[in-house]
């Protein structure tokens, strides 16, 4: 069987064991964590080691008029990273500097480095990156670059585009540049950073960033509060964000509590409607102020600890509630996100969609900035359960749309939430998108055939 | 004299009132508080009722390829809404609606709207909207957006652009569009609004924001010491950035206390090398903190205290400092940024360029964002003070930019440093700002001649 050509180039323009093109060895790149999207098969896998390397890829895919699709740690829930036939993927897995500068409170950082990794050299010089996506300990700085990731504590602390200060960018032509810079303030020209940020892949691929770093926070308080129903336990969301800023506020429904019950058990009785988990920085009286407004809104049990250990254990079950439901079935992940007073009506809309479609649908969500992921789970071996729950699936991201919401607060659209993306920009902002793509990638080679 | 087509056709298009023609009339829209940009005249301005006539006026400017310069307040500091000859200025002073929508705890303001009639209409409804720059109470939302402006409390708080969930905006040829929303996170589709942010009218012009608020903030706690030099200061600030979040960390040197005692005594002795005023939360420990940390890099006076009129006399007289030092002479504002190890050496440059010009240059800045305003001072009676004042003004530039930083922080590119941004860019952004121009207006319309 014959190379292709553009094959041959990568072998012959970057160092051997930069590129794979063994089927066995290519298949562990081919997917994401979108497990319901097929993904193509790729002509190669370029683990770049360098910004010079993703240039040479570039220029060679470029030329041959390949199509690229750039990816992290593969980590991604909603497919932006799944190969399509005949494309290069594109790995920055090896990229994986990270250097802080101290006084000047910034971390310089390549694409492949885990968020944990950012973390923990920020730590040892008493300094934060705070933000964390639930999968912070597995995805990668380029992977939440790409998609804008948010996480539990952005409620207070913001989100991946909050920390970015400047970019290494290499665009489709295989040019770099360099936007912005070390300044915390800087209005020079356009905010071109910020339109790669959040761009999936498809304007260019980021090969380093220049990220803000804080002071270390001040250790948690944490509330735990119990609703029986969710109208209550939203009310409390909106009395608690129009007073306080929590450094998280996560809701559970009781399917999702359960869930993690079966798994971690937090000890909490069958029949608790929804779970209101906040934290606030344990030197305020802020978590006070939490657990008084739970309490107005006839929460049915309120605890607030000061003891980081406790709270870390109830902020780990949250984080476990995803891995948990995915032992019942596939899971396909919403992202919504709609305005605050909003979410007791979202809540029960997706109750309703559940019973409609017999479908399970635990969720789970960042309370305080109306982010809710519906886990619409399905048995994969049921080909009726799975075309309910794909309707399912489908009717929540209309009725976000219908509360004025989104398809996506911090995944990425992706090739799961693709199709839904006109319904929420409209006619004209996707022609404004096509005009930005077309003048920065006019050979469409950056990760076509997803939502751009 | 035959009167222009293109304002017969705005004449015709657009309600009596809405257009100005007359010279005399004209004349206060062609400044703004750029005070050595000579403007050219327009030959109309339309001041726009509403989104539809901001249409109807971009229509009309694409059709006669007639310049447009979009126009708020007119309180820039850059020469950015100055008018050019034959142009049509257009001013968004009448689109002035503010409406707060408390639970969902977002204000939708049109841009003539003041900054400080946002932070009025949403503390009815105890909220706030915090970006403050030291004009707040004359500059309108309009002009905040397209310079993405900052202020003092933006060390804590964020910038305008932190604060943007949704824009309407009306593109060269007139259509209008919705970008964003009302829910906090939402990563579909390119940051698009974020574009426009800051973009200073070259790219479309913003009819309406959906801006976020947050609760009322604590009350401050003020802290003022004094350094004998600037480094001691400069370290001060390191030393704060590093373990604390101040709500504001403002520094003055001795020449700018020396023009703000002149006209507003603050009881600060004669001889002092340079003073920061910073607040915090009053409900935390870090004033106390700052304090310390003002001690510990030998602060020659340091003082604390909790009374939030005291604060704001002392903030007061800070947001005093430019105009008092205009008293002195005609001001070349600067608006550098640099990375904040970078302070020391930075004030002390800017100390070596006044004594090389003779030159006065008082500097006032936001030193926990590393962002500083020298104010290059002249008689304008004095060719040879002018001259030796521009050099001064390009020197700092050239400074700042060698230390990495930016030629504005806060205040945008306008037509004062227009001929710097190449030197900060680089080439090959500065063919992809073009790019991104180009495609978003393709006639060369919307504030054309100055940095784009």
């Amino acid at each position: 069987m014959s190379e292709p050509a553009v094959l041959r180039a990568l072998l012959d323009a970057l160092p051997a064991g930069s590129v794979l093109s063994d089927p066995d060895q290519m298949e562990g790149y081919r997917y994401d964590r979108a497990m319901t999207v097929r993904p193509g098969m790729p002509v190669a896998v370029v683990r770049a080691a360098s910004t010079a390397e993703v240039q040479a890829t570039l220029r060679i895919a470029s030329r041959f008029s390949t199509p690229v699709v750039p990816r992290g740690a593969g980590t991604g829930l909603s497919g932006g990273s799944s190969a399509v036939d005949g494309c290069i993927t594109l790995s920055t897995e090896r990229m994986r500097a990270v250097s802080v500068d101290a006084p000047a409170m910034v971390a310089t950082v390549q694409p492949g480095a885990l968020n944990a990794e950012v973390k923990a050299e920020a730590r040892r010089f008493g300094l934060w990156y705070p933000p964390d996506p639930s999968s912070f300990e597995i995805c990668s700085i380029g992977g939440n670059l790409a998609t804008n990731a948010g996480g539990l504590c952005c409620v207070r602390y913001g989100v991946t585009t909050d920390y970015v200060l400047g970019l290494e960018v290499v665009l489709a032509d295989g040019r770099a540049l360099r936007l912005g810079g070390a300044t915390i303030k800087d209005v020079a020209g356009y905010d071109l950073k910020r339109l790669f940020v959040g761009s999936e892949g498809t304007l260019g691929v980021i090969t380093e960033a220049t990220l803000r770093l804080r002071p270390l926070g001040p250790l948690p308080s944490t509330i735990a509060a119990t609703f029986a129903d969710v109208v209550d336990c939203g009310r409390a969301v909106a009395r608690i964000m129009a007073t306080s800023r929590p450094a998280a506020l996560e809701l559970m429904d009781a399917a999702a509590i359960a869930a993690v019950e079966r798994v971690r058990p937090m000890g909490f009785e069958a029949g608790v409607g929804s779970l209101l988990i906040g934290q606030c920085p344990v030197d305020t009286t802020e978590g006070a102020r939490l657990a008084a407004a739970c309490e107005e809104c006839d929460a049915t049990y309120v605890a607030l600890t000061d003891d980081p250990a406790e709270g870390e254990l109830l902020m780990g079950a949250r984080r476990m509630a995803i891995p948990c439901v995915e032992r019942l079935g596939t899971v396909l992940i919403e992202d919504i996100g709609v305005p605050i007073p909003r979410i007791p009506a979202l809540v029960g809309a997706v109750a309703e969609v559940a019973e409609r479609t017999d479908t399970m649908i635990p969720v789970i969500g960042h309370a305080g900035d109306g982010n809710f992921h519906p886990l619409v789970t399905f048995d994969p071996h049921d080909t009726s359960a799975r075309a309910r729950a794909e309707v399912a699936f489908d009717r929540i991201i209309e009725v976000a749309l219908e509360m004025g919401g989104t398809i996506t607060g911090e995944h990425g659209v992706g090739s799961l939430k693709a199709r839904h993306l006109p319904g929420q920009l409209g006619a004209d902002v996707l022609e404004l998108t096509g005009t930005i793509k077309r003048a920065l990638d006019p050979g469409g080679i950056l990760n076509p055939g997803k939502w751009v």
